[in-house]
């Protein structure tokens, strides 16, 4: 089958089609997203290597006896090994010896196939399109905000960062009711948000006032530095994304106001799924361009231009 | 009155007795304790100028006419404005034009008098001596960590710094049910918290496993190294203490463990006074020696020696 597979350098290749494990399926990748952690695999992350790609959509073609069969679903993307410490503790997300789809030790969904352990699998509604539910695992990533930071309809919140992810995060947030602000540096990005009931503005137009959740979407030190200074004392700064930079942090930016600053990475595919189904989340707008998994490298390419929000890669064409 | 005065340079001196305000009142300092944050005063923190002290228990000595007088109180020490938008939210402790005694633009506890809002104090009941009422302020903050990170009786957790306040933190940790192990580099301090429930190390030499919370109470960068090292997935790392220098914080080791880091100051006066009357703490090992007020810059000489945990400064005898 056709992959786009990373040894150093990103290629189109065949590769042998996977075969699933006990407990696993295979699944046929209709489309699937890149995401600014598959960017990062090209710059070296965590020295993977193997076959690209963890946000997909796709339908279950084997084991014949399996109950999923014929199914379309989506697919968590961390398997744990079942029998350590943090597995049993109920973190299995959190495995030491975890694999994670396309980023860690286990082929991804830049391919025509992909396999997966049954458990990780959620079904797809047929009313949700492909196109809605391949944005299953990134809006769920958004989603997770609501869990280490509850918001309330009386919040005052900003996201930094106005890419793909920050808008996901602001849409989501928006829908609690709150006051949702979005800063960022694109007026293209930003006029994505104003439909949806964010008021969004640029970094350096934000109005005054401080902000009892401030999401650091941005990826940058300098997002980072603008939420801890907006937020209220006792206020929340949820952590959304990684960069190589390191961040000097003054405790007593910390202590002194009682802050908390929460790491935040995957999240709930049954929630994302129910708001794409329902019409709560219309993620087209995000979509930059969608390329056949043979000019898969075009892709990759165009992912990295400035201001391209998402793009798509389908994965039938080439099968 | 005598008074420890810092302008610069901390001297012993005469000053004026200060006068109640509108709905304050004038307390007679009997014991007053050294913190690590007068320490930080010494070497310019907040350019704070005048009477040092905000660690005491006294007596109100004025007006005739307040419902305290006579009475023995321990008393919050940061006063808000009352008017602004933190203050109406019920955020008066972090009010950005507070008072903070002895800390930040109001005349502090080392000194034969001081004056507070009434609204700041706490009865201290006949039952516990002052040498046990003058723990209530960094009692109080020990407690704060149970208000930012609730700690299960199933938790396991750790204290890094064996200091006066770190081991205050592990001796109220312990009163929960909680496996609580203390991390420190003085074998005396250790051996104050053994006793107590505590399994205390020397840092290097902590027994392999991660930890739900660790309590940041080192003053320290590589204190809140170790802490993020060991707290697991999902833990919370509870910053107690401030220092000067900034800490490269890789946000990977919070977004990718989804780890929280939370600020945490002063706390609940009732709960330390509770603890104190019904003898669950006894902070009398901590006290290294008590000096009479005419002598305060000895006292403050001792404090700074290395492994001197609490000196006190008795404010009567100089009345």
């Amino acid at each position: 089958m056709l992959a786009i597979y990373f040894d150093g350098q990103p290629a189109i290749k065949e590769v042998p089609r996977p075969e699933p494990g006990p407990g696993e399926v295979l699944i046929r990748v209709h489309l699937a997203g890149i995401c600014g952690t598959d960017l990062q695999v090209l710059r070296g992350y965590h020295g993977f290597q193997g076959v690209m790609g963890h946000e997909f959509v796709g339908e279950v073609a084997a084991p014949e006896d399996s109950p999923w069969l014929g199914r379309r679903v989506a697919g968590e993307i961390t398997i744990g090994c079942g029998a350590c410490d943090l597995c049993r503790r109920g973190l299995a997300g959190h495995c030491r010896q975890r694999q994670v789809l396309g980023l860690k030790d286990r082929d991804g969904a830049f391919a025509s196939y992909l396999t997966l352990p049954a458990a990780n699998l959620h079904a797809v509604d047929p009313e949700i399109p492909d196109i809605f539910a391949v944005f299953t695992e990134p809006l769920a990533a958004a989603l997770r905000v609501l869990e280490v930071a509850p918001v309330s309809p009386t919040a005052r919140v900003m996201v930094v960062g106005d890419g793909s992810l920050g808008l996901q995060i602001s849409w989501v947030l928006a829908l609690s009711g709150a006051v949702v602000h979005l800063a960022g540096h694109h007026p293209e990005h930003l006029a994505l948000a104003r439909p949806r009931g964010v008021a969004a503005f640029l970094s350096a137009e934000l109005p005054a006032g401080d902000y009892d959740i401030v999401v650091e979407a941005s990826g940058s030190p300098s997002g980072l530095e603008l939420a801890l200074t907006r937020v209220r004392p006792q206020g929340t700064v949820v952590m959304k994304s990684t960069y190589v930079d390191r961040y000097p942090l003054d405790p007593a930016v910390l202590v002194v106001p009682e802050v908390r600053l929460v790491g935040c990475r995957c999240g709930p595919f049954a929630g994302a799924l129910r708001l794409l189904r329902d019409g709560r989340v219309d993620p087209r707008p995000l979509i930059h361009r969608t390329f056949p998994l043979a000019r898969g490298l075009e892709a990759l390419a165009w992912a990295q231009c400035p201001g391209v929000l998402k793009v798509l890669i389908d994965c039938r064409e080439t099968d």
